[in-house]
């Protein structure tokens, strides 16, 4: 790769994620050389991919050019690549465009969606890790409407007015809530050929509650709006097959569908070429110490989704989410100046800010520590925070904009068919989840 | 198509271009059952394309859901469709998804590409007539900078930061005023490893002077302001070919590209089925009447680039850009009602709003009758008239903010490259220009 070797030390980034582009932007204008590698050229702020999906966003509002971090120090570069391997013997990475030599690497590249060995659901189903893919989901809920107006068979109709999620996590219930509120405000004005009440929302989840992952209370209330806005919810549900028309699930439950989303998991995204026994294989993510030092390497870290820290009170590693992910990001950018000034590493403390979802247009569900709320007050501080979160005035702005225009109109701006998604499933098929 | 036959008369509008929409909104809510065909979801604002190619607007500020038209009247419909001929002695039309019946039928498909039999430009190169083939030219254009960044090969880097574009209206003019302001102020910051030197900006027109539409005038100052963001200029000169790496011309001029783009000119986008009398064959258009009624047809009616309407002042037909469209579109509301009512039709008066076409980032030239002007307040003047005519109070705001943001900021906040082009092009061709 043409990347002038100078006498700086060189750190190499892979992923240009919440972990990935927090600690770039600490150690930019420090004294080495930072290489980012990513294979888009944008950070995607995924907590909002939902609203990219149901036409309330569009995608720059909720990506960030990577360049705009890099180009902020002459010594720092970008490099649109995919990485394929790493030699760590000779502090190599093998990409699609040449080989790399780090003095430190840092592996920063999230997790893929986990189809859990069901190969049905990897072929047939959608999923939304990237925009591409949000892009693809807003393209077939749109083409399913336009489709279900013309269509004279009664079984084909409610096949494509059939919207099954599966994995009542956030991303399955916010993004539920989002199919909801386009049936019950968008549809009727939109495609008044198509009656709302022929329209299910499906969401499956193999526990016993929405929302697993926070409070009782959060599952509760999220479980009450879902109900209230009508998405069906099917709890203790697994599913055992999809072939593209009938999901399948371990009870008496099927359902003929046109549109199956699979959000029931993740595991890690690694990269070939360390030892296995740096891996955890079922999380498929690297073990790291309270360094963030993948487990058998000095000069190799791993942070955010792929990094999997033990500690007391996470004995399976921290949760796959974005926290985690940016105060890794941000805390290895200081260990990383400590090592090159030859100081001691400081050990990582994962501060818990807390969890939330949106569910529908106005609500919320907020868990901070012990202090648990829902409804609209929650969502608010919802918006807040993500706007919060969202880099970049602009893309804030924008989407503040839509928000509000979007509210009170009841509207979504985006429902646009830009790439018809249908009838291209060869060519067009999901982008592969690999960084 | 299940579009249930009432008592009133059936309008069937073939296109939601300005044309189209100008007549369906005009129509809404009278006593008749409209029909919309088109075969995107969305109206798409032309004018504003070049500004999606060159990452200054997402699609969503320019396009406008075509179902926000028809909506807000239950007794009008659209179909998302895809008109494949015309029967007219029984009144019918055929498309994608079956069969219709009209009483009186509007085309408003618009226009295409010309290549004027050169196949070699039509296999080749691209053009900007639709939102996809804008997103397409986007990615295109940030991708040869990256792969510019890492080629080693000068000859390859020199063609992967030449930009040629043919034909000098308002597109080409637009376009290439807007790649010049990328490589003056994007590149350099966001590609330090690029030499905006290397970059090469080419508009290549066959008659003697830029944007032979417009007066002198506007050529004079177009021509200077181009000259001042650095792209070079090659009037008189005639394309022969483009083997997807040369481009041959008339004259001595060969440029090593990967990116040809053209826009040298446009011709009719007919339906198959209508009388050949009825065509002008050279232009693609259909002749029509002061009425816009196509020769030898009653109730058949052309509106916008479609239709070839020669007086007095426009012996070969009015220019094929918005305002014809839209007043032709407005004026035809007015007759359809007439018929319906039994009354007289009226002629068809084109009033000349005039001419303009913005150069760089902050300088425009405006043909406004004998009223000639140019440079920063023309451009306001085109900031003003283009938000003016974007539809939906949403986009007006959206894209007023992007360019406030923009201009400010010397920043293009969606150069994401969202759907990689290159390397796909078997399967993600540029889409044909049928309407």
């Amino acid at each position: 790769m043409n990347i002038p070797r100078t006498d700086l030390p060189r750190v190499v980034i892979i992923g240009g994620g919440f972990a990935g582009m927090a600690l770039a932007r600490k150690i930019l204008k420090e004294n080495m050389q930072m290489v980012m590698l990513d294979r888009h050229n944008y950070h995607t702020f995924q907590p909002l991919l939902y609203q990219v999906s149901t036409s309330g966003l569009e995608p720059d509002s909720i990506a960030y050019p990577l360049r705009k971090i890099t180009r902020d120090d002459p010594k720092c570069f970008f490099r649109l690549a995919e990485v394929t391997s790493i030699s760590a013997d000779s502090n190599t990475i093998h990409t699609s465009i040449g080989d790399l030599v780090y003095d430190y690497l840092v592996i920063a590249t999230g997790s893929k969606t986990n189809f859990f060995g069901n190969e049905s659901i990897e072929k047939h189903g959608m999923w939304m890790k990237t925009v591409p893919q949000a892009l693809n989901i807003r393209s077939l809920i749109l083409e399913n409407l336009e489709q279900a107006t013309i269509t004279e068979d009664p079984e084909k109709r409610k096949a494509l007015l059939n919207f099954v999620l599966v994995g009542a996590g956030p991303t399955g219930v916010e993004l539920s809530g989002a199919i909801a509120e386009l049936r019950n405000h968008i549809v009727p004005k939109d495609y008044p050929d198509v009656d709302p009440n022929e329209m299910h929302i499906h969401l499956l989840e193999g526990l016993d509650r929405v929302l697993p992952p926070m409070s009782e209370h959060a599952s509760k209330k999220a479980h009450k709006f879902l109900d209230e806005l009508g998405v069906k919810i099917h709890l203790n549900t697994m599913v055992e097959s999809y072939d593209g028309h009938l999901v399948k699930t371990n009870t008496d439950l099927a359902i003929k569908t046109e549109t199956f989303i699979w959000s029931a998991g993740v595991k890690g995204a690694p990269v070939k070429g360390l030892n296995a026994s740096a891996m955890v294989e079922k999380a498929g993510r690297y073990e790291v110490n309270a360094f963030n030092q993948v487990q058998g390497y000095e000069n190799i870290f791993a942070i955010g989704d792929i990094a999997l820290m033990k500690t007391e009170k996470f004995p399976k590693g921290h949760p796959m989410v974005a926290q985690p992910a940016i105060q890794q990001g941000k805390h290895l950018a200081k260990n990383i100046k400590h090592l090159i000034r030859g100081e001691k590493l400081e050990t990582f403390e994962y501060y818990d800010k807390g969890t939330m979802a949106t569910v529908g247009r106005n609500r919320a569900v907020v868990d901070l520590g012990k202090w648990k709320f829902s409804g609209f007050f929650a969502w608010f501080v919802w918006m807040f925070v993500h706007l919060w979160f969202l880099v970049g005035f602009r893309n804030r702005t924008v989407t503040f904009f839509n928000w509000i225009y979007n509210y009170i109109n009841y509207d979504k701006a985006a429902r646009l068919i830009i790439r018809p998604f249908k009838g291209k499933e060869e060519t067009m098929t999901m982008d592969s989840d690999k960084v």
